[in-house]
């Protein structure tokens, strides 16, 4: 057994946890990462691609940013569309913040390739491993190494990073743990194909056939998702049958899309899930570790990149000016932004997507919301706010 | 038979088809209202309480805002209460607008005086009505008046207001009919109590036990309801169990409510309803007898006055210009605004009642709504518009 000692044991190497370990280090705090997958595992994983503008700010601050803001691609509203036409929301003019088109992978990359530049400890493909002792002074992260050895470190605090499948959640004891979930009955089927852009910007598609949305990746690679049965299997749907569902979602408001070869096909269940608390003696959670949300709203990687900047404030001010509430009020500001996140995605979930046993009612309902929201710049800039992010604030928002 | 002729016969004399009648009186075009209820059983049929702005300025722009103004409150806001909190949404300051408590059968009573005085035919207590030769130019109301005598007059327009339960809306043939709609698993108790108010302002009231509304009617007699199961039966409700329940309900987010004799007990079942099309040939539907909506949002009054509003614009250009396209463009533009105002209504309703089967997850979810919403200045003014009422335009406002 390798004993060491660490400040902070981040369990969980994710752009969640990367990011924390780059925070802590700007604070001069040590700390040492693990994570169960390989860096290229983690790489090839295509999740999200939209940052808000405090992620990208987040990124740019922190000496992170160079190549989001080169080969990103700023986004400055999103079509909704439905009921004949599309309506643009213009995020720019409403509330003066952006997003950055900019996928996950590449943050991952950016701060797996910092982490290497400054040195930082990261340990990929590990095995076997468990926290302990978490209620006490020095808790535990016991693990094996790729090379096969077994390690233990002794840490002052450790941050469950490790994602929805994570350990870390599990060692919260059930009595006091309050676990908040909801599943969806349909799912997204996704697709990348080589083809250029559609659009210039996202388009939320609105149909009775059910929710499309239109991304995009570069000049010549696009991500395109529509709402499927949670059950579909990818193998039932040839490129023409994917082509002709997709234009039949945005043809009746007015959208075409130019069609290409389509590289790969994915089915991404839906789920809403939050733990509380977010912090058990000096085991705290972040990120997917702690809540998921559904796609619609693209908040998961930004609620987990504000998590941390969160975490690491209040890290600093437990380890280095001993604050005793410091942990709690991580806890208590950082979920206040969860549920805000919670609401606007199942918001723009239940908005745009067909529910199973919808009547003609809600699909006109919902018609009638999207005219509601998009005819007045009220509700217009109410949903940019929510989409481009709320403000993190040092202090309790409330 | 009694025969006679009117520019428009009126089915149905609440206060849709008496404003109505008085619009187009002013107008210089000729009516007769019917309707199957006594003048007195309408008055005594206690409904809602708010009127939007554009409300109270068509009473008062048309000789019949008086009382309204003298007898009405004026309510520059409303609190939402949830999270262990009360948090007002200001209506004036973040829209300029505000609303009036005055009770629905006050708006009938000044509106039946004004006809009265007019010298409007208003026929209450008729019986047997049937609507006939709707898609011909002199389409026919057949009745019985309260002395047993039969009438048949004939019109150049028939206007269906004769309610929910209305006959008018079953004279449309059931091809290119289409009927929305959604029952919802619960009701409202209502009450009427002798008490002080116990707010100035109406209290929407979020609980784990379930939506609770605080509304006034005056000075010593107060209006409240409770989110209940639609088959509960009033007399299992002692005034003891009542006053437990509200505030139970009240209670965790501050409040305490001034207590005194029960005079009146209900239950209020919820149901949002459109039927489309609203024209037929040359009958039309304007009020309740086209569209219901749930409470919560306290729309139903108010949207019936917009509709008569538009309707009786578009009347004059039909009747007095020849315009091929008034009676499409009045059903165009009324259904734009009912839309909205189902979405309003089924908005409020989600996100404070307790759904038959909410989890954990869902209430949370809905605190998170509420903070969002009352947390942002776009998100409450976005509130504010939908509950003052959107400006009702002289031309499609798409």
């Amino acid at each position: 057994m390798n004993r060491s000692t660490t400040e902070v044991a981040v369990v969980g190497a994710g752009p969640a946890g990367l990011m924390l370990a780059h925070l802590l280090q700007r604070a001069g705090i040590d700390s040492v990462a693990i994570d169960i997958r390989s860096r290229r595992e983690i790489e090839e994983t295509h999740r999200a691609g939209i940052l808000e503008q405090d992620s990208v700010r987040m990124l740019v601050d922190t000496g992170v940013g160079d190549r989001v803001l080169r080969e990103g691609s700023r986004h400055a509203g999103i079509d909704l569309a439905f009921g004949g036409g599309g309506h643009r929301v213009d995020f720019e003019a409403l509330t003066g913040a952006t997003v950055q088109l900019y996928p996950q992978t590449d943050v991952f990359i950016d701060l797996a390739d910092a982490r290497e530049r400054d040195g930082g400890d990261v340990r990929f493909g590990v095995s076997d491993v468990s926290v302990d002792d978490i209620t006490g002074d020095r808790p535990l992260v016991r693990f094996t190494d790729a090379d096969g050895a077994r390690h233990e470190i002794s840490a002052r605090i450790l941050v469950g990073s490790d994602g929805s499948r994570g350990i870390c959640r599990h060692a919260f004891p059930e009595e006091g743990r309050r676990q908040y979930f909801r599943e969806y009955p349909f799912a997204w089927f996704g697709i990348l194909c080589e083809a250029p852009p559609s659009s210039e910007e996202l388009i939320y598609n609105h149909s009775e056939r059910g929710f499309a949305l239109i991304s995009q990746r570069t000049e010549t690679l696009q991500r395109m998702y529509f709402q499927c049965d949670p059950a579909e299997n990818v193998d039932d749907w040839s490129e023409d049958r994917i082509w002709a569902e997709l234009q039949q979602r945005v043809g009746p408001n007015g959208y075409t899309l130019k069609e290409g070869p389509i590289t790969s096909k994915v089915v991404l269940p839906f789920r809403s899930f939050v733990q509380e608390p977010l912090r058990h003696g000096n085991l705290v959670l972040a990120g997917d570790a702690a809540h998921t949300v559904p796609p619609t709203g693209a908040k998961g990687l930004n609620l987990a990149l504000a998590d941390v900047r969160v975490l690491a404030e209040q890290l600093e001010r437990h380890l280095r000016h001993g604050a005793e509430d410091a942990l709690d009020q991580y806890a208590e500001r950082a979920l206040q932004r969860v549920w805000k996140a919670q609401h606007f995605s199942y918001w723009m979930t239940t908005m745009l997507h067909r529910l199973p046993g919808a009547s003609d009612f809600d699909l006109r309902r919902q018609v009638g919301e999207l005219s509601c929201v998009t005819g007045s710049d009220a509700g217009s800039t109410y949903l940019a706010e929510c989409y481009t992010g709320w403000p993190t604030r040092e202090r309790d928002p409330r």
